[in-house]
């Protein structure tokens, strides 16, 4: 399970990441649409983070997409 | 912005007890295959929950399903 998790937040993050830098996005640019900091997406899009609903519904909405997108 | 996610947290809640019902869980049982707390199986339910995605994934397994069909 745990290493499962882990993966999990890798892939979620690297999906960021991906989006992100497809939209043009810096990491500071879009921490600002998402209205979260900007080291908090780096650790997002480096897995490092147990991101939570509201925060992964700020970054689906900065981007456009719906929050099933993002998996 | 806060409207949103209030609706998101209700409509994911109950996404998760339709689902889990469909399958015959009782909160209880559910929250042990889960293993997270039947209170806090009720509290998603009730979209009192910002659930983080370590726990999202917990209940996608326990229903056998996706993350992104949850969503």
């Amino acid at each position: 399970m745990d290493r499962e998790l882990e993966a999990l937040k890798k892939t979620f993050g690297a999906q960021v990441r991906d989006l992100r830098q497809a939209q043009g996005y810096s990491q500071e640019s879009f921490a600002e649409v998402c209205e979260l900091h900007r080291t908090y997406i780096g650790a997002i899009e480096r897995g490092e983070r147990n991101v939570s609903l509201e925060n992964i519904f700020k970054i689906a909405k900065a981007l456009g997409l719906k929050i099933s997108d993002l998996f």
